[in-house]
């Protein structure tokens, strides 16, 4: 069935003017960071649900990393989280993931599960823990040597719950003079991702809190400084296919947390709340990936997609591997808007035309296309049940529960 | 200072009509009932900071509660929480609590932290874990008798994180069938108050999502079923004080848990957001406080004022101190509402005279009645002061740190 | 290509115990009645922009509405607003809809537009525009029996911009004594849609402000009152489809005010911004059509399905056509769902899987299957492209600017 | 009355290190600009209600704003909006507000009002609509100087309602070719000020959509461009004093847009959802209105305060000076926070004692304070009674309906 399916799929978009073997070359350099802690346990605050299975340690997490990557071939590196995947030597644990047909990817400092940092970390109003807290950002930019990884991802979870418990302005300042100090330690080759997020778990005011305030931190450390956007640190209603768009524009959108929400930074599988919000975020990237302006290009072409969620309840390899392929399938379908037909309906002030260019692609079909397209790569059809009927996730129940948390 | 202050309060609150003897008296009959695990440790899925001096054990926590009733003289009863106030034997709790001068409170259920409760208590799809929830609010019935507590209080984690995992009919059926059978135990003193929470920790469908559901609820199981509103647990821009003022005409209005939020259910300091909001929430209740009908004015007289909060960053006791105070506060505020100017400019169709005959009470100093009361009541004119200045936050940090948590 | 393609799609339904004869038996009783007012000019507060070919009179709006049921056979009735709609003669009305294969759908009332309303309709404190007001109601029953409609819609503007404006406890009884004067009115076979909205043009509180509210009416009034869903009138994060499945579990779900919203009540094309929803939605109504409980699949199976959008910006017709075509893909997608295939997961509490088994029907192309179904009816297979092509949309641009407006 | 209290005011505000005699100058120094378009109808897209004595001209909008200035001292400026405001010749409109002793204040321009405009004005994709907005642009420099105006106040409709519709970040390009023209025109007094708003009337994207863009946007122009925050024209949740502090402190606040919301761009009036977090952004303000850095000094002294409500069915003078008389209560309230105080406890580390230094200022009523104010600046005790008892709105009425609207 998938030969004719495919075939009927290719002549339907060969009629539309999109040539398959250019969308199967994009889809094969499409690439997926998973993060190490979305292997292990997680919850709410008011509980978290330990799993059997769940990795005791970094080397385990790669283990099961490699699995996600092994079935779908898009997931070849893993973010690792510090100190949770502090290891005494990153040359072992980077022999590790290379061993497993993984690299390590984004460095992610901790900041926020220590006592001291209870009223901030590179905001706090004692220096001392200021220091502390931007010598453990410093710490990171040595780990990312070791390990090899182009980025480090900075999510802090600074703010305050009341008006007046500190000053948001000296805070602001303390911010920038920690990242500046961050910055000057990095190498060539690295970048800083600063993320944002509008609450939580500050409730009154967070330091980064938009887009706005991450971006305006970039332009004043440089440009290896750029901003990651997380799906779920938004206000109720943002575009962010828009705040996409626009960064892209400016040439400093460096990378994506995915997940979805329906209510706040509920942390669950992308693609699974809004799809098409997905598929709109593709897009507007793959509007800018062939612009004129080679820095814009160069700024699409360079974006790192990484997985960000929380899997309170689902088994944790399966949710990965529904994520990363939740991420292909959007992708996909961006791959086929045909972007002049927009453009030309755009132009005409056709607003029905217009949307309806954008959205018809979405409405497609694309697993005849994903299952050429894995067949070429010699993966398994359907990754989700390759895995299940593997055993793997039998095998990996000896480790008992109260595994790795957070 | 009190005494000119006052006096020219009582003038000033004359000539708008209003007597302070009737406001001072109904300002004594206020009680507002803490919560037990508000003394205890709490903290966000990020972090619980763990603070010194937390008490160990529903002992100590009735000996912190006492501190906030004695320097306040608001909060004669404290609410607890199964399992964590789990005790061999409740009458030694009680006689503990009476000592102290304090009553036992409203019995709360605990149905989301055992990993049963996974996908569900009362409604889960396992006819067993239904059971065992089930039997869990019979003995929070019975626990109830041996405190005297009138009111049960119930609040549901129950829900799902993405569409399919359950029957949003079926589990609105089990939910149902669990309610009944706990009403059917109630003694005919006792009260079931039915919470709603629109997310969290349930991300997609939450069972008993808004009020609507919770006052359907109770319709089905009888009179002795009421409605609780948790100020918290609202989507964004929800007129809360429209739906108290729905559920008194409905005599259905059991009670409160009162807390803060800006964006999700923050759990912060009641009246630190937006303090209107709990004025004007009170001035619907007062304005239902003289109806002509009989089931009004019980309604209104029943209500359960109490504390919810999560003091992530505080100190417990201060918090719950301020929180009381602030209650308090707005109250004393409403009770300066002049119900017929009100009424007299809305029924000419002035706009402007209504709502400036309502936010002028608001904006009046309270200090000044308040602390006449206090001296009145033999209670110190600033509870806050009084108790930073007694001692007693340093003779508990013996406790050392680890205490009580959730 | 349509015949490969279905004969592919069927052979892949089959393969997962979908019998497509069935669906598309379902498909071809879909009827989605569209509103008078859509094919008029309107707007936002900031402008109306006035299109040429706008119809000038109901009998033209008809004209129009005829349009989409021809090329579509998804639009027989056609919903009117009086007063926009009052005609001399409503028998003349009714023959003119039947000359064009159309009936009159429900009526509407409109208690907004005259500045009697200003501070409320039936909720005013002015009893005599109470009485008007009401009587306006009773007017379109009797319009409604002149058409032959079965549905009145109820939509109040009613509310308050200001605390204190209005007394919300006696607007609700008010609100009540109006609407069952107007039940007694009713002829058997009728129904009350009763309609709630969050906020708009009431800024501060609205009288039926959530479907909570509307159900509780309902109650009262009777078995021929239910609950009309807009989608459109829900504050940000509301699960419309938890609702529905809810309102259906108590029969009384009346009907649906389709539309697509990102922020307020945007009244964009429905399907537009998160076409998923508007599938699960369906999802939960199937789930139900099938009950054991003959009172819910009759519930089920009298749901009214109707457009309520603005098009501020679009060409009318063509807006309306997309609109009845998107509902109608999600509902085809829908019927996709295998619902033995999602319970059987949920009961083994598998989530990834339950949650894959819906989401993977609406990942369908279901272009074949609408093709073939067309084809059946003798339906143009793309109706807008049939439409575009009609020389209809020329031959109205005679009518000129200055049609009927809102 | 007024003696004693102020006297008792003064002794309390005096204990606690707050120099009245400060405050009232600081307090002399406020200045509010009201809009002309306040004085005329507005509505909803449901309705504009027509209200008796609307003025029918530019001159009548400045004798109605004069009688605001007169009772309050406080709005000695009024700002136009073009077209709405376009006289033959502004000589004789500015000698006119003159004579009232008034100025003019901002000039407004409108870019969403003509059919043009329906897809974009500045970021439309035709090119001869871009240059007809533009000029239209530089119409306003032009009727600036002769109006003498220092500030231009730039809100653009402009957005899309769906995908495709329009390139985003093309738009954003002609939204900057056309601002950079405009800003080559201004003189080096005149000062640029750049609205954002997250939604309405587009309802997918707007093209300046948040503070960020609008910040970003004034970077690339120059100095003379700032940032103009509209209370109104956020999501839901947003901090809005935590923007301004950034904005000043960042020296791109350029000023306000006050008003209130509760749900959406409600336009209510200013003080009247959450009067406290009106008193948090003077709070913000006052914390950095003598900072050691004297660009931001000079910053938080330019600040514009005016208002921009829409008065759908308040009576319009009263609702002004009920407005002006709002924000200079919250602005009395802020003066009366003790920043050392604040600040030590926050350094300490010290939350609760922090946010009560905030909060209890908000807590003092400034009534004697006002009046002393008030008194001393030769004004009436309580302006808006002296305004209903002044005979003026009776004088207007014979204006009759159908005045100015919009």
């Amino acid at each position: 069935m998938t030969d004719r399916a495919y075939a009927l799929f290719e002549e339907q978009q060969a009629a539309r003017g999109i040539n398959l073997e250019e969308v199967k070359a994009r889809l094969k350099e499409l690439r997926i960071e998973t993060p190490s802690w979305g292997y292990g346990d997680s919850g709410t605050r008011f509980k978290v649900f330990q799993k059997e299975g769940v990795p005791r340690d970094p080397f385990e997490k790669f283990e099961d990393a490699a699995q996600v990557h092994k079935l779908t071939g898009l997931a070849p590196s893993v973010a690792i989280h510090i100190p949770w995947d502090k290891v005494d030597d990153y040359g072992k644990l980077r022999a590790h993931a290379e061993n497993l047909g993984l690299s390590i990817g984004a460095v992610n400092p901790n900041l926020f599960q220590e006592d001291d940092y209870m009223l901030g970390s590179v905001t706090n109003s004692d220096a001392a823990i200021r220091r502390k807290a931007t010598d453990h950002l410093l710490e990171c930019v040595d780990i990312a040597k070791e390990t090899g990884s182009r980025d480090l991802s900075l999510w802090f979870a600074d703010g305050t719950n009341y008006p007046g418990q500190g000053s948001i302005r000296k805070r602001k300042g303390w911010m920038q003079d920690s990242l500046t100090e961050m910055y000057k330690a990095l190498t060539p080759e690295m970048r800083m991702l600063i993320e944002y997020k509008c609450f939580e778990p500050a409730f009154y005011h967070t330091d980064l809190a938009d887009w706005g305030m991450a971006y305006n931190m970039a332009l004043k450390l440089g440009p290896q400084a750029e901003v990651l956007v997380d799906t779920g640190h938004h206000l109720p209603g943002a575009n962010i296919e828009h705040i996409v768009a626009y960064l892209i524009d400016e040439k400093r959108l460096g990378g994506f947390h995915f997940n979805s929400r329906k209510y706040a930074d509920d942390d669950l599988i992308v693609g699974s709340v809004n799809p098409y919000e997905l598929f709109l975020i593709f897009y507007q990237i793959l509007s800018a990936a062939s612009d004129g302006d080679a820095g814009i290009r160069s700024c699409v072409s360079n974006i790192a997609y990484m997985i960000d969620q929380s899997h309170n309840i689902e088994q944790k390899i399966p949710a990965m591997l529904r994520s990363v392929l939740n991420v292909q399938t959007q992708y996909a379908k961006a791959l086929l808007v045909n972007h002049e037909e927009v453009e030309e309906a755009a132009n005409r002030h056709d607003v029905l035309a217009a949307e309806h260019a954008v959205r018809s692609a979405f409405e497609f079909d694309v697993t005849p296309l994903l299952h050429v397209l894995r067949e070429e790569q010699g993966l398994p059809l359907d990754p989700m049940k390759a895995y299940l009927s593997s055993g793997y996730g039998n095998g990996i129940l000896a480790r008992g529960k109260g595994g790795a948390s957070w």
